[in-house]
């Protein structure tokens, strides 16, 4: 059997989202998401749509709905937890096919079955115009808000189930990482070096990539958000890669610098400072610690080394469903961390010619926090 | 050297759309673009987002913008044909990390280069609520329209080095499935199979899968729209695969239904019939034909057959940067097909119990269309 989240707690998602809308006066809540960001539908729905857009219906009390496009019914019926599942032409692809003769649901019947005078969005920052446009023609004067704080304040406490997803998400990048240190050789495209993560990590188990895994090598390893190249990699230059694994929505992320034969003492220096400030987080990242304590003491760190310029943002953020979620731990951050928050190390580097990132996921404890991967922290010289 | 688009074409594509905002008295057009979605920032300027999104800004006359998010400098950089690059806040990850001491651009900077009354948006319907509100209190009383219409009308007919990008593209899937059809063993997980044809195509040169690429078998195969699950596929059952490599942007897709051991008269009579749909579609589509013709004459030749029940929709769709894209055939489209229109015959058809697509990619002539993949159109039974 796969690692997965009991059917169970999704009904309890839903229920403290619930709890959570009686507080805050908001009769309805719709979660949205897309292809590339299912995290909020996942979340409520196990659901994850491809092509079509989707939402999670949540009333303040009763059973939630999802919201599919024309032509997911069948998939989303295998996969979906909500068994109430509705049809809006709303949620079709950003193409706009036409569905000459379907019989689909308008926003009117939504809101006649749910009366809504206060409603909530999550993943608000996506949520498109000509949906919000038409959906309000629907809702009348009822009054709009961003719900993502609703959402966040249940997602941010992983469950024991979540931990283990993470865990096993983990277990299989530390596969893929393996397969790549084993089989990269200069000559290869970065291309070719995520194809190898790809099909171990698939080949392991992982339901699919954790989100668009790269290879960025040589001038390309400044990216600090990247995706892999047909360039081919070369010896004695930078090659950072970056791969994790999705297992029941959960991805985790793990990333090391490597050099292919000669390496110079400076970036065996630059790679090493960036180790050592990854370590150092680790080390701080405990429950009870103030997240911009964190970031300032990390920062730094790295500035009373003489390479403050090459900070691009602080030193962790949230993970879960989202390789990167909220909390983000920034100088800027009010959040004190608490047990059982997952986050991702993610020491990211670069000067205007090289750069590479160490991350790897932990679990904030009372004490040390546990690292979920075990692939060791090191300077990559092959 | 990879097949891709010459740099003055991206120029041309600018240019176009130029003249046709002069028409329709434009004077600003945003082309907005996310990680799934990325073919109007692509189209524009050869940039692919990865976490975060971003968006073409094309004034009436002089040079265009490309917008991106705080991280994604040195990444947009190396890949953008669109040499004047602005970060703004609202095209971070929707989970609105932090940026303390960061400067960035706002949309008040934009509009005052850019004076506009009359804006239009590509990619309206996955346009954010939320960056269109911050984007209208810089544009103040100005007019926001729907500009799909505009990037479409120079989108619609494909140049020689698209063409030749798709046809690579076809290439490349074809040793996808032929990897596949090699490989593929009762037992395996549905994730496993995708795994082979995902390896073998970033193997032979794609830059990346071109859309979330399925294997969905048995009670699975009934899936419009779908995901490898990891389900076990077995002898005896459907299996439906569908893949397609990206080329330099642009997505092909080749489906075709698989059959492990027994295949009963019933499944082999309904593959036969969508294969021969299929190629009633691709027989029927020559320049001077219209689209609603298609759809009607291929629709009546399978309700004749006794398969009515088993359409969803329209036997073709457009296909180019996106695996989908406008226009349409189907029964109420008014288009007439152009030589060097694309599309995807795409030969969907599932009863309750079981489903299959047969697709391929042809590109529209005088004559017979060219069909850009060789792989067999049969049924297959291993």
């Amino acid at each position: 059997m796969a690692t997965a989240i009991p059917v169970s707690e999704f009904q309890e998602r839903v229920n403290k989202v619930q709890k959570i809308m009686e507080r805050e006066n908001i009769d309805s809540l719709i979660a949205f998401s897309h292809e590339a960001e299912p995290a909020y539908v996942r979340y409520f729905a196990d659901y994850w749509p491809s092509f079509e857009t989707t939402a999670v219906f949540i009333p303040v009390s009763g059973e939630p709905a999802l919201l599919i496009g024309p032509e997911s019914l069948t998939y989303a019926s295998s996969r979906s937890k909500i068994s109430k599942i509705l049809r809006l032409t709303d949620f079709r692809e950003s193409a706009q096919p036409e569905y000459p003769g379907a019989d689909l649901s308008t926003w009117d019947d939504v809101f006649a079955e749910y009366p809504t005078k206060r409603l909530g969005i999550a993943g608000f920052h996506m949520f498109p115009h000509t949906i919000y446009t038409d959906m309000q023609r629907a809702l009348g004067d009822s009054e709009v808000i961003d719900a993502d704080y609703i959402v966040r304040e249940v997602m941010l406490i992983k469950s024991a189930a979540e931990i283990a997803c993470l865990r096993e998400s983990a277990r299989i990048s530390e596969i893929g990482f393996k397969a790549v240190v084993e089989k990269i050789k200069p000559g290869m495209t970065e291309v070719q070096v995520v194809a190898i993560a790809t099909a171990a990590m698939l080949d392991a188990g992982a339901e699919a990539i954790g989100y668009p895994i790269w290879c960025c090598s040589g001038p390309n390893s400044i990216q600090a958000i990247s995706r892999p190249s047909l360039r081919k990699i070369q010896e004695g230059e930078f090659i950072h890669v970056q791969i994790g694994a999705k297992v029941s929505g959960y991805s985790t992320s793990i990333a090391r610098p490597i050099v292919l034969g000669k390496c110079t003492q400076e970036m065996r220096n630059f790679m090493q400072l960036g180790c050592d400030a990854e370590n150092l987080t680790i080390e701080l990242m405990q429950s009870g610690t103030r997240a911009s304590d964190v970031a300032r003491q990390v920062h730094g760190y790295i500035k009373e080394r003489g390479y403050g310029d090459t900070i691009l943002y602080g030193p962790a953020h949230g993970c879960g469903q989202m390789e990167c979620e909220y909390p983000f731990v920034e100088t800027s951050s009010d959040i004190v961390l608490k047990e059982n928050m997952t986050f991702h190390a993610d020491m990211f580097l670069a000067t205007p010619e090289m750069g590479f990132r160490f991350e790897d996921c932990i679990v904030i404890t009372k004490g040390a926090a546990e690292e979920l991967s075990h692939f060791k922290r090191e300077v990559i010289v092959l």
